[in-house]
C-alpha cells in the first residue's frame, strides 16, 4: 500500500512541514521505497516532481523540504509497488490536461479485474492500475461534460456529483483511496484509510509523529489562513484528525470540506 | 527571443555540462529571465521542471546542475516573454500525453495571427502562442494517425513526413524554432537560429563559452557513446557547431541527425 498526502488552502501555503514528516515514510519510518512524487498547482500551472528513488534518499525530495513552494492545491504520493514495476512512468501523481486545465491524480490501493475500455484521448503511459483508473475517470468526465469546445467547464458541484457516480465504479474493483485536483479544489476518496485536519485561527504548535520536529503555525500564518491537510495516516501527534468513512468522497475548497 | 537546448543520445547521458552553460543565459550572460524549464525522458516517464524565476536564480536549476539525471532525450528552454505573461503555466517545455506516450515541446520565436481551430482534446492551459502551436501539432498528428485505439502509433519516418507538412504551416506565421520529442527521438525545426554538435569517439575536452568550465568527455564516456546537442547558439568555444538552414526540420535518433 502506498501513502497519500494532499493539501488544500485558501491562500498559497508551503507544505514543507507536512512533507517532511510524510517523506520519512518513504524508506525510513515505513517501507514505501519504490518511488514518490508531488505536484503543486501554482495558478493554472503545475510543478510536478517524480522520482523512482525512495523519498528518503531523493535529492529532489531534499530540495522540496528546503524550498518553500507556495500552493493552494498539492498532491503527494510515496509508492510501495503492487502493480507495475519500479519506473519513473509508474510514479504518482499523474498529470493530464483537460478543458485547458491540468488535472493531477494519485491513488493508494490495489484494483482487481479493472479493465475499462479506453476509447477517448487519455491513455496510460505506464503499467499501473492507478493510471488506468485516472484515464478512465478523465474519459468519463469528458463524455459527460463535453470536449470543452464550448469554452465552458462543469462547476465544482457538477464535478462532485459526477465523481460521486464514477468513483464507486472503480472502487468496486478493490481499494481506491485517491486524490484528484484541477487546481481549484481537491477531491478525495477513501476506501480504507484517509484522514484530515483543518488548520485555522487560532493556530497552534504541531509536532510531527515521524520526526522530532515542531512548528508554531501562529508564527507563520495570518488569522485568515485556512489549510486542510489530508493524509493516509495522521502526521502529527497533537492535532485532532478526522477519519473518513469507507466509501466517502470529500471535496475540499479553500481549506474546508464541503 | 527565448533560447532552446536539446539533447539526443544513444545511451542515457547527463546534461549537467551543457545545462550549466545554458542556464547562465537565463539572467547572467543574456537577458532571458522570465522563467525556464527542462524535461528529461527516462524510459517512458518524464521528469519535468519549470520555474518562473530566472534560471540563474532558481534553486531547481541549481539542483539540476548538481544532480546528474541521465536521459536519452532532453528539452530545455529559457524564456524571454513575448506573448503570455510571466507565470508558471507559460513556462516551456509543455507536456501532453498522446498514444500512451508523453510528448514534450518547446519553442523560441513569435507567431503572428496564429489562431487555429482547436476541436480535439488538446487545449492550452496558459496564454502563449507556443502552447497553442503545440496543441495544434498534437491535434493534427492525432487526426492523421488516429486516436491510438488500434494500439499502433506511426513510425518515426511517418511522423517526420507529417511534421514536414505541418511545421511550415505554423512557421508561416512568424519565427518557429522548436523542439519536440516523444522520448524515442528529437524533432527540431529552425526558422532563424539553431545549431548542433555530435559528440562521439574520440571525445575531446570542451570549454563552455558562458562560464569558465571545461570537461574532458573522454573521461566520462565509452567509445560507443554518441550525444547530439542542439541549441540556439553554440555553447562551447572549441567544438565545430553545424548551423541549421532556415526552414530545416531535423530528426535526431540515437545521437545522430537522420
Amino acid at each position: 500500500m502506498c501513502q497519500l498526502l494532499g493539501m488544500n488552502c485558501n491562500v498559497p501555503t508551503d507544505i514543507v512541514f507536512s512533507f517532511t514528516g510524510f517523506a520519512h515514510r518513504g524508506g525510513r519510518t515505513d517501507t514505501h521505497h519504490d518511488g514518490w512524487g508531488i505536484a503543486f498547482f501554482e495558478g493554472k500551472g503545475v510543478r510536478h516532481f517524480v522520482d523512482h528513488q525512495a523519498a528518503i534518499a531523493s535529492p529532489i525530495a531534499e530540495l522540496i523540504k528546503r524550498y518553500p513552494i507556495k500552493s493552494t492545491n498539492v498532491i503527494a504520493h510515496i509508492r510501495k509497488a503492487t502493480q507495475g514495476h519500479v519506473a519513473l512512468e509508474n510514479c504518482h501523481p499523474f498529470v493530464r490536461e483537460m478543458w485547458g486545465r491540468y488535472w493531477v491524480f494519485a491513488h493508494n490501493g490495489d484494483l482487481k479485474d479493472f479493465a475499462p475500455a479506453l476509447h477517448g484521448p487519455f491513455r496510460p503511459v505506464g503499467t499501473t492500475d492507478s493510471e488506468l483508473a485516472f484515464c478512465w475517470l478523465m474519459q468519463s468526465l469528458r463524455e459527460e461534460f463535453g470536449d470543452g469546445s464550448s469554452g465552458t467547464a462543469p462547476t465544482l458541484p457538477e464535478l462532485h456529483a459526477a465523481l460521486g457516480r464514477l468513483v464507486p465504479q472503480v472502487a468496486a474493483h478493490g481499494t481506491f483511496n485517491m486524490m484528484l485536483s484541477d487546481g481549484t479544489a481537491l477531491f478525495t476518496h477513501c476506501s480504507t484509510k484517509l484522514c484530515y485536519v483543518v488548520r485555522k485561527y487560532p493556530f497552534v504548535t504541531a509536532s510531527l509523529s515521524d520526526e522530532d520536529l515542531s512548528v508554531d503555525f501562529s508564527e507563520v500564518t495570518t488569522p485568515d489562513d485556512r489549510v486542510a491537510i489530508i493524509v493516509t495516516e495522521p502526521l502529527t501527534t497533537n492535532e485532532t484528525w478526522t477519519h473518513f468513512a469507507p466509501g466517502e468522497l470529500m471535496l475540499f475548497v479553500d481549506g474546508l470540506p464541503q
